[in-house]
């Protein structure tokens, strides 16, 4: 074969000068080789795709460009690289087949750990037989053609400036969409100009308290993430404890000498994750403290659109929008894979916070954002959320039956709302639990990390953190099962 | 109308207990509201959709659950229900139609301001007129249907658990993609495991600088993005600035008494914004620095993909993946609106890098990842790169065909590669030239605010720096023309 036979793949016919679409779209991979000085073109071209080869640069299957494409990328004539490609393919690195262009021969696999960095091994983690951890939604369930075709939609229909660089506070789409769900399922008072998109509940801390927008220090339920409490001692920010009761946090303890705080962060819908909602003359209290003082509430609306038996709880928020940070997300709701929320601010704060996102960073793609707007507003966000409100009720009703009916003793709480429940302990027996389960192959956490180690008052009492939410359909009632095995040699 | 009637909208058939998902798709949206204390059921559910509706909260249009969801919801009768919308009705705030279900009136649209927080006045930037500024790509070329399909494609295809909390360095789908695609069209050496994904550049000089990975004084090019010296100043980062010329930055300033520098950040294939390729001996003196100092090269190539003269510059972490943290996005392949980046580490920092950045948050959508692995191994990546070059190129060509014609005294820089050139000004002209241009109604930028404060030597001379990417296809001539006008009077 020279460069003057027919090139496999077809592309001799060059197109037309000037249409340069049609040309791009048959002119395969782009491929990066460097010529050594010495030696003849062709004897560097053949070279270089050797070496390429044999080093596992170029997988085998890999189709290469047609000669005319690689020849204009090097500079060369057209004839050198298919001299080099006919070389190659005598030598048994390429092979070519008319139709298919010219490919690595898949018998080219490189040796291992030739000329590469040594592979590690990835840890690949298959996951716990039973998963009953809190925090995540049924990841089998996502409503992924539902989804596809929101996505499909809102970026056929996007202005081509979405494509650009963006508003820091997120695409208009997403914030007017936002501002109607939220008031309409949640109760929230605001409008588009005062939202703020951000990537979840951590990320709002950090753009809060991590960028200095305000200050601590700053009072926390005493049972809340670790992670949330390492994120705020990471930014300098102190915590203080605040107690925690069936009826949500005891914010009376706030004022007027106690804690200093000049900021609350709350979960008033579903006190996480020991489960009360905050009673109705608490959050009245709650706002009157932010409004006296000066202070301003966060409020952790993690899983505020999943509750069962009793009446909805509306977001604090509404209460008074000037001193509420309201925060949600789709982490719950959806997917934690989106990294999509975001916080509905008082007016003073908008610019703040925008400047402490940057304004060349977005951070949460803008056709995610545009998706999801398409998503809310198409209504498939209400009936994935009823969806998965009924099949979470389900999977409730079924833990507590069966440890009603399995270990009698054990009190569940806080199983009104949300996506996990709280089952208490003997005293002292978290730790023995713990262990048991994870020799049964259970994944489940104790009570006692998610309390803030500055917590006063009673020891607060063992249990465990039941998610019900986490596991596949099929897979809940063996976790359900396997946790009253353990359970039942606990009483 | 009274609750025994029909229900409009056909949900009076309730489904078969038990069969959950079905009923779920036509129960509407989820709705918020609260029952005040005093009177009757059906009067406390009349007063608060009224007051729904009223405030705007439910605005025209919006559909409302059928009775039996919201009763579930509410925990009251589904004739108390039935009787509230019938009030409603009676009164003009709700329509009730056979087949389309209970909806809230078109009349029924809210007083100015009423029970709502006063609406801003959203900025809406119509853009320039015409747009030469650097750094995006033409949003108008972004590949929608190509995207969309592999977006679909890969949702299609994803295990479960991608809808999941992820990998901290992001999908291996991706990260597998990456290492396969930055070896062939880039030089770079890696494997997936060394890679961690990111929301573009500054995120990746966030997780090493802000997060203090790594430590300053950092040497960086005399030439750059304002924002990533202030991000790393930010951060609490001395940088260090190092000569540049045609051929990059002279990286034998860094050694051996001279700047203190543990890290240079370069970009090699494209110094920024002036133009030139690092040149071979520069490549290999800087690797060496690094070797022999223990130090750092962060490699920022922000537009390798597009060359168009010259032979093709390979990534410098190909001469030193040890060395050498390289860093990649889609800002200016396919849109800034992504946020998808990647770093190639070092084995020795993957684990502080990853520590870095959060266990608990991905930060990138894993469903955009999964897009772009479908987008990179189908080859669809390299054709939009291919096509997108084409176009660059022509327009390259014309703005220095414009510009010889029409201001022959301008010397053209950087011109062999990227997204924008430097076009050289007689010295003191560059205030006026720009506000000339403004005035114009061109957004171009200045050479001079690139310059590092703390640059020694020459007064390093003026320009501007003309992107020649981001104007649509059918906006760029225009563009062209009115730059030329505006220069045409400065010889």
């Amino acid at each position: 074969m020279t460069g003057s036979g027919a090139e496999p793949g077809g592309s001799k016919a060059g197109p037309a000068a000037g249409s340069w679409v049609d040309s791009a779209e048959r002119l395969g991979v782009d491929l990066h080789l460097e010529l050594s000085g010495s030696g003849s073109r062709r004897t560097a071209l053949a070279g270089a795709l050797r070496d390429a080869v044999r080093s596992g640069r170029l997988p085998p299957g890999t189709r290469l460009p047609p000669y005319r494409a690689l020849a204009a990328d090097l500079g060369v004539a057209r004839n050198t690289v298919a001299d080099a490609y006919a070389e190659l393919v005598a030598e048994g690195w390429l092979t070519a087949r008319q139709g298919s262009g010219t490919r690595v021969a898949a018998r080219a696999r490189p040796p291992a750990g030739a000329g590469r960095v040594p592979e590690e091994a990835l840890v690949r983690d298959p996951g716990p037989a039973h998963d009953l951890r809190q925090g995540s939604p049924d990841a089998s369930a996502f409503p992924r053609a539902a989804w596809a075709a929101a996505y499909r939609r809102a970026l056929g229909t996007a202005p081509a400036a979405a494509f650009g660089p963006g508003d820091p506070r997120g695409r208009i789409e997403l914030r007017t969409a936002l501002a109607e769900y939220l008031a309409r399922s949640r109760g929230v008072r605001t409008v588009p100009g005062r939202i703020v998109v951000c990537s979840g509940f951590a990320h709002a801390l950090r753009l809060l308290y991590g960028e200095k927008v305000l200050r601590g220090p700053l009072a926390v339920e005493e049972y809340g993430l670790a992670f949330h409490r390492e994120l705020l001692a990471g930014a300098g920010v102190r915590t203080v404890p605040l107690a925690v009761d069936e009826h949500g946090a005891r914010v009376a303890e706030l004022s007027p000498s106690g804690s200093g705080a000049r900021g609350v962060l709350l979960t008033p819908a579903h006190q996480f994750p020991t489960g009360g909602p905050l009673r109705p003359e608490r959050r009245a209290a709650v706002v009157d403290w932010a409004r006296g003082r000066g202070g301003l509430v966060v409020e952790d609306d993690y899983d505020g659109e999943f509750r069962y038996d009793r009446k909805p709880v509306g977001a604090v928020q509404g209460l008074d929008p000037e001193h509420v940070v309201y925060v949600g997300s789709v982490s719950k709701s959806l997917s934690p894979a989106l990294r999509l929320g975001w916080m509905v601010l008082p007016g003073r704060l908008v610019r703040d916070v925008v400047a402490a996102k940057g304004e060349r960073e977005g951070w949460t793609s803008a056709l995610d954002q545009l998706a999801l707007a398409e998503f809310l507003s198409s209504g498939s966000y209400d009936r994935h959320v009823r969806r998965m409100r009924q099949r979470y009720r389900a999977r409730r009703d079924l833990l507590v039956t069966a440890l009603a009916e399995r270990a009698p003793w054990a009190e569940v709480g806080g199983a009104a709302a949300g996506l996990h429940a709280v089952v208490r302990l003997p005293a002292g027996r978290e730790r023995d639990v713990l262990s048991a389960a994870r020799a049964r192959g259970i994944a489940v956490e104790g009570l006692t990390a998610f309390r803030h180690p500055g917590a006063v008052g009673g020891p607060g009492g063992d249990g465990l953190v039941v998610g019900y939410a986490a596991a596949a359909e099929r897979a809940y009632g063996a976790a359900v099962e396997a946790l009253c095995e353990v359970l039942a040699r606990v009483g």
